[in-house]
C-alpha cells in the first residue's frame, strides 16, 4: 500500500494531522493527536485503500483519538492500519491503555508519527503493540507530528509550558510611536492572523503597561475559537479598574502581582470576578510555572520590550513570531520589541533558527525558534 | 517572430536589460541601456531569429549602446528588427543622434522598452523613425526597463539623484548593540550582497558618528567593480585623522561640512586628499544637490538613524533596502535605523510599496519604495 501513488504512509499520517489540529487549543495538558484506520483488503473491490475509521483527541478527560476511530471501523478494523500522530498510550490514564484496545481489535499493523516523550509511555506503547504480534512502523513524518506537538513535549521535557513571543513592528523595528500609539502597525490581515495564533495558545501575557496604554481586548475573535486566559503581569497593580480585560464574561483573567500591590485595586479586580494571584516576586518563570501546574501547553508573550527580554532572560520564551509592516515610523525613543537583555557585542545577540517566512495581506510574517544551545546572556 | 516560442520580443528585450547592466555603476549621469539587433530573414534557413549584433552603453562620452550593435552588424542590419531598452536619442549631445544611425542603417523596426523622460528627447526619437518610414512598437517589458533606469528617471524628473536608504537590523529592529557595537548583524552573504549594490551607487553617505564608531571602508570590495564616491556628512568635522575612508587611493572621499568646522581637521583632511566642501547649512537635500551638479545617478545612505531620518523628512530617499538578521540583540536604548520623523501616530507612518523580499544566506532582504503620495511628516 505505500507503493499506491498518493496514497502512502505520509499521506495518511498527513490526515491525521489534519485531524488532530481540529481541537487545536482545547486538549491542554495533553497532546494534539488524530488517528485514521485504513481497510487495505478492499483494494481488490477497489484500487485504494479506504479509510473506515476516523477521530481525534478533544481535549483531557475525553477518549483519545484511537478509541474514536476504532469505534468508527468497528468490525472492520481487525486486519487494518491503524495511523496515529502519536506512539499510542499504555497507561491507565483516565482512560484505560489504547495499547490493548488496539490489540483487542485486531489492528495488523500501525504507524506512528513520532513516539511519547512522556516518560510514562515513551516506547512502551509500540513495545506492548509488537509484544502482541502487531507491526509497528515509527517516524513517518516525524518533523510535522513533533512540530504540531512542539509545546505538549516542550512541557514534558522541562516541565514548563512553551513560550511564544509575538510583536508586530515596522520596517524600522518600532512597537509604537515615540508618544506610545501603536494602532495599527499591521493590517487586518495580520491581525485576524493574530486572533487566529492565539486561538491555538491557553494563554497570553501582558505587562501592566500594555493594559494602561493599549487597552487590549487579548480574545480569539472568534465565537467558534476557544479564548486563551488572559494573564497581566504587575508587581504594584497601578492598573485601571476599567480595562476590556476585566470583562471577564468574554474570556477568564489572572492578574499576577506581588505583596507590594494597592489592595484597593485588588479588592476592585477580585470583586469584577478577575483572578488575582501574588507571588513573592514577579518573574517570567515563576508565572510560567504557575501556568505549567493549570496544565498549560502554549503561552503566548504579547508584551511590551521591557517584560519580553525578561522572560528572553528567564528562558521561558521558544518561539518568535514577529510580524513586520512594510513602513517606517521613525523615533529615536520609539518602543522596540526586546528591552535589555545585557549583551554588549553583537556577538552575543541570540540567534532565532529554523525560520518561515510568509506574507500575511500586506505585512510579512518572521517565524523562529530562539537557539537552545546559544548561552542567554543575564541583564 | 512574436510567435517563435521563446524567443519573441520580450526574450530580446530582456537580452538588452542584460547587456545594459554591464556598466551598472559607471553610467552617471547617462542611463543603462542595451540594444540587440535580430536578423529574421534567416529564419528560412535556420527556425530562430539570429542576433547580428549586440551593444551597451559603457559610459558618459562613449558610444550609445545603438552604435556598437550596428557596428557589429555592419551591412547585415539592413531590414533587420532593432531592440532597446530605451528610446534611441534623436539630439546631438556628445555623439550624433541614434536615430539617424538607425535610419541610414537600413533598420525595418526598432522595439523600444520605454519612452525616454529626458525633455530633449522624451517621444522625438519614436516620432523620427516612424516619419522616416522605421515601425516601432514601444513599451515592451516596461516595467523592467522602468525599474533598471529608475535612478535615471528620478534624476532628469526631479534634478537630484535616486536616494536609497540601506540599513542591516536584527529581528527586534536594532542597528547595534546598546554599547554601539554592530560587527556584524548579518552574515557574510548579505554583506557580499551590500559589496555588489555599492558598486552600483556613484556615492555612499554616512555621518561622521559611523566614521567615529565604525571606521568603515565602504569600498564594493571587488577589484572588477567600480567604488562609490564616499560622501561624508559633518557638522563641526569632529573627525578622527586615521580613519579607512581617508585613505583616497582607494577610492576618493568628500566631506561636506559647515563653517562650524575645526579648521586644523580640515587642513588635515585636505592634506590626505579628501576634498572638503563647506556648505552654509548642511542638509540631505543639499548635499545631494551637490551630487546632482557631479552627475550622479544613485546615491545609497548608509547612515545611523539620524541622517536616515534627516533624509527621509528631506525626501531625498526614495528606496529601502532593510536587511534583517534573524537574531535578538535586545536594548531599550540600542540605536535603530530611522530616528525621529515627528509622527505622533502610527497612521502618520510612511508607506513602502512594491515590495521585494529575498533570503540572502541566513538573512533577509526587504527592498521596497517610499510611497509618493503620502505626505512626509515634518519633525
Amino acid at each position: 500500500m505505500g507503493q499506491l501513488a498518493g496514497y502512502d504512509d505520509r499521506f495518511f499520517m498527513d490526515r491525521c494531522l489534519q485531524l488532530a489540529r481540529q481541537a487545536s487549543g482545547y486538549t491542554a495538558p495533553n497532546p494534539l493527536v488524530g488517528a485514521v484506520i485504513v481497510d487495505e483488503s478492499l483494494s481488490q473491490r477497489s484500487p485504494l485503500p479506504s479509510v473506515i475509521g476516523e477521530g481525534w483527541h478533544p481535549g483531557a478527560g475525553h477518549p483519545h483519538a484511537e478509541r474514536f476511530a476504532l469505534w468508527q471501523a468497528g468490525d472492520r478494523a481487525r486486519g487494518g492500519t491503524l495511523y496515529v500522530n502519536l506512539e499510542p498510550c499504555n497507561h491507565h490514564g483516565r482512560t484505560p491503555p489504547c495499547t490493548e484496545a488496539i490489540i483487542a481489535a485486531g489492528i495488523k499493523r500501525v504507524v506512528v508519527g513520532m513516539v511519547d516523550p512522556d516518560p510514562r509511555v515513551c516506547g512502551t506503547g509500540i513495545a506492548r503493540l509488537r509484544s502482541a504480534g502487531v507491526v509497528v512502523d515509527v517516524g513517518i513524518e516525524e518533523t510535522k507530528c513533533q512540530q504540531l506537538n512542539e509545546a505538549f513535549v516542550h512541557r514534558v521535557l522541562h516541565h514548563l509550558p512553551f513560550g511564544i513571543l509575538k510583536y508586530a513592528m515596522t520596517l524600522d523595528g518600532k512597537i509604537a510611536t515615540t508618544h506610545g500609539h501603536s494602532y495599527w502597525i499591521t493590517g487586518k490581515e495580520a491581525r485576524k492572523q493574530v486572533h487566529q495564533l492565539r486561538s491555538g495558545c491557553d494563554a497570553v501575557i501582558v505587562g501592566g503597561a500594555t493594559v494602561r496604554k493599549d487597552n487590549p481586548f487579548l480574545t480569539s475573535h472568534h465565537s467558534h475559537s476557544p479564548n486563551p486566559l488572559r494573564v497581566v503581569m504587575s508587581r504594584q497593580l497601578d492598573l485601571p479598574l476599567q480595562a476590556h480585560l476585566w470583562q471577564v464574561n468574554e474570556a477568564p483573567t489572572v492578574v499576577f502581582t506581588t505583596p507590594m500591590a494597592h489592595s484597593h485595586i485588588r479588592a476592585g479586580l477580585e470583586e469584577l470576578g478577575v483572578e488575582v494571584i501574588t507571588l513573592p516576586t514577579l518573574t517570567p518563570r515563576r508565572v510560567m510555572d504557575n501556568l505549567y501546574q493549570r496544565g498549560f501547553l502554549t503561552v503566548l508573550w504579547e508584551c511590551g520590550g521591557t517584560l519580553a527580554a525578561a522572560a528572553i532572560a528567564d528562558k521561558v520564551i521558544q518561539k518568535v513570531w514577529a510580524f513586520i509592516a512594510p513602513k517606517l515610523i521613525g523615533g529615536v525613543n520609539a518602543p522596540t520589541p526586546v528591552g535589555d537583555l545585557g549583551c554588549r557585542l553583537m556577538t552575543e545577540a541570540i540567534g532565532i533558527e529554523r525560520i518561515r517566512l510568509r506574507e500575511i495581506g500586506e505585512d510579512y510574517l518572521i517565524e523562529g525558534y530562539i537557539k537552545p544551545e546559544e548561552p542567554v546572556p543575564q541583564s
